[in-house]
């Protein structure tokens, strides 16, 4: 794989300087075109040529505008960091459209150092790439230009640097212990960078490798794919976004029998048992939710459902179960101008809690498959590749030790007509309901077909879809406050 | 002081339980007003009732709509926090307007225990509530209606707690040695807090002293008050906003001669000086910058000047001589929405870097002396207190061990327009030039006043402001690169 870069290509010093005043002049139009864009551009400078990735790094501060990039490295993690998953710290500084987020090592740099160094096992490292794959396809999906930098040097040119740096320690500031270990393992190492960079090459997000020995002809190397594949990207149309109608119009027309129609709505609790089992699963819930805490497990609550379904009197009893230390309760309405300029999933996975704490999402990320998908703010493409993008999100919150609980709260149609009409009547309750209510209301099918094949394509081993009879109101808060309590329990004893 | 809240005052249940049905519908209902409202609220609760602070959150949290609510707890801080000045946990979440943001604990308490611990002598307790008064006072003016309830429960109270506790161990989990040390010492660290929560409560943010004995008294006696202050600030007028044709007016009036004419913009540097001094800056920057690093010692760098005073071109020898890792540059223009909600300098607070990292603002926090000032963007009351707010702000950078320095770029108005020119004509800096800039240029008188009165008020002996002269750019580059490299080197031996 390496043995393109390795052929010793050169640029003298006078063709470098002549090259390096058109490159520049060209990269800083087009970046300031790309203010003006409606796409962000992720750029991954990694390589086994320490040195030279922090030289080109600086260079491209210089070519570039500076004020108009974010330059990301990534040390040690935090604690903040070390409480959330993994790829927490590369979400939480993803770039806004029109900016170029610059990633040094970041993601494919860090499995590959864990492996070597043998902190995680080979199965583990074939997991982390896969992640990679999934995670840089959905910033394509979503616009992003991702670019990945490899910047590689021969053995024989690092011996030439260490042995230079053994002669002359005082300009040898640039060597650290890992440079050593690189070269003294170096065929070890570069079998495992092949695979790493092999296995995360993508059509959407191919690995440029740059022959790193000769400065000039690096810097040069990445400066010319950046600005081609910016050129590129920017002489495209923008994506068509305008399918909304079609995928509407094929919603209501499928069948309209779905899962929600298995649940059974007749089912009430007279007063005396719920107040019996109230009570208990309140106790139990005070109980593990200060273990939990205690020992740093993350609960993630998701109520969804229809309108008037009673989230918000679930939520309600399930505060009175919880120490207010420990949780938040986050409404989800429309998204922000800083929330709609980047990836739909940023503004959740910047609302993880600390360990151990609770977030109740009253609304969630599955807007994108239910309100975006039947509004049409979401196009066909968008909402159908939401399915696995969440999974794969729910998975890493897993993986993470997350406890994540997602419940759908049911009411038919008739019962939800009364509760709509019942908040007018309460002077009380009047601001929960308006013109839209109805509005949605008036599109239940469709709403209805967009929830069931919600469930079907997201309920997993790791995060089932809870349907909660919601028609009787106790009914629905004791099943989600026992849910909790016994899912916690478990989660405890595991 | 706490003799008024040890008065053993009671509530039967069933006269809570009537008051408490009232008392919910009435702050739901100012809570869902306060909603569209144009202020936030900052309830801060705290106590030497540990038990009954944890008891009334919850209590509120469920009289109130939670989901409008963010409760912050503050344990020991994380290191991302501990990299930053005391107050930046603070303002990383101060609530948006229309919101209540509750603080368990926080500011006033940390200190008392601070002080009770012996963590800090005296002289530093003093420091620390006087810098309380100003940050209440500050929220309070950016329209914030701050509450702080202290619950107090006299000795006989709390040894009663002890001893049941020793009895019933099975239902002491709220017991922590805490509470043991605060019995054993109750009079020393009473007259600690006593001297706090005296200089403490202000005009503007008053301690709310709540008698915690008796839970249902607790209670509502924090409900009515919170439930009290609300409405009447909701009934209030909002606040004058239009004095700002005055000001326009008053600034264009004063003295035309002002500490900018006496920069003297005739000094020049020829090339062969230039380079040589700039290499040399260059490579201590790069040295010391790298040693700032390694030590944790953090720069912020603000550039402010007239437009074209050349700003961009200071900025891009400044990344020339510091690792791109180290800095980032963040370019300061029309807030965004969630940055109208908050107090003008939340959105500068949220960007301090990690320890040892460097901040170079392209304008900065003086957009509201400046700009804000001249266009009429703030009121004549807003920014002339912005002078203090900003010299506090500077001064807790500085004693959390920042280097700030700030720079006024100078150019004359004939070579201002040369510039402007310069720009039209080239095809790649014309994106630079708009109609406002010829605007701006017209309104340079006032801009002259509003700068100079900035320099006035704000060179302070912490953090001065080094006039550049900038007609010659050479001369501009050379002096902010000395400048920073000299101080830093003071600073690294300091």
């Amino acid at each position: 794989m390496f043995e393109a870069a390795e052929l010793g290509r050169e640029v003298s010093k006078e063709a470098y300087a002549a090259e390096v005043a058109e490159l520049r002049f060209a990269l800083l139009q087009a970046q300031y075109r790309l203010r003006d864009a409606d796409f962000p551009v992720v750029l991954m400078l990694s390589g086994d040529d320490r040195f030279g990735c922090n030289e080109t790094l600086n260079v491209l501060h210089e070519w570039l505008d500076a004020r108009l990039l974010e330059t990301h490295a990534f040390d040690a993690p935090t604690d903040e960091e070390r409480e959330r998953p993994e790829f927490w710290r590369y979400w939480r500084v993803l770039p806004p459209r029109g900016r170029i987020g610059l990633y040094m090592g970041a993601w494919t740099l860090r499995a590959v150092r864990d492996r070597l160094g043998k902190r995680i096992p080979k199965a583990a490292f074939e997991r982390a790439l896969e992640r990679m794959v999934r995670f840089e396809k959905m910033l394509v999906d979503d616009g992003a230009l991702v670019l990945k930098f490899w910047l590689h040097v021969p053995k024989r040119e690092l011996r030439r640097r260490l042995d230079r740096a053994a002669k002359h320690p005082e300009k040898a500031w640039w060597v650290e212990e890992v440079d050593r270990r690189l070269h003294d393992s170096y065929e070890k190492a570069m079998a495992t960078v092949e695979r790493a960079l092999r296995k995360t090459s993508t059509g959407e997000a191919p690995w440029t490798i740059v022959e790193a020995t000769d400065p000039h002809w690096r810097n040069l190397a990445v400066g010319r794919a950046l600005l081609q594949a910016l050129e590129r990207r920017l002489a495209e149309p923008p994506p068509e976004r305008s399918v909304t109608a079609a995928s509407a119009a094929a919603a209501a027309t499928s069948d309209p029998y779905t899962i929600l129609d298995t649940v059974d709505l007749s089912s009430k609790l007279d007063k005396a048992e719920y107040d019996a089992r109230f009570e208990r699963a309140l106790s139990r819930l005070k109980v593990r939710t200060l273990e939990a805490k205690a020992r740093g497990i993350t609960s993630l609550i998701v109520l969804e459902g229809s309108d008037a379904a009673g989230k918000g009197s679930v939520i309600r009893r399930l505060t009175r179960a919880m120490n207010a230390q420990l949780y938040r309760i986050v409404q989800i309405a429309a998204p922000s101008a800083e929330e709609k300029a980047r990836h739909y999933l940023w503004r959740f996975w910047i609302r993880l809690p600390r360990a151990g704490h609770v977030v109740v999402f009253d609304r969630s990320w599955y807007g994108r498959v239910l309100v975006e998908r039947v509004e049409g703010f979401a196009t066909e493409p968008e909402w159908r590749r939401a399915y696995s993008e969440i999974n794969e999100f729910e998975e890493q919150l897993w993986e993470g030790g997350c406890l994540l609980l997602k419940f759908w709260l049911h009411v038919d149609p008739d019962e939800q007509l009364r509760r709509f009409e019942e908040r007018e009547r309460t002077p009380f309750k009047q601001y929960k309901i308006t013109e839209e209510d109805y509005r949605n209301r008036a599109k239940r099918p469709e709403y209805e077909i967009a929830a069931n094949e919600m469930i079907a394509r997201t309920s997993t081993e790791f995060a089932p879809w809870h349907l909660v009879p919601s028609n009787d109101k106790r009914r629905a808060r004791i099943q989600v406050l026992e849910t909790y309590a016994d899912a916690l329990g478990l989660k405890l004893e595991g």
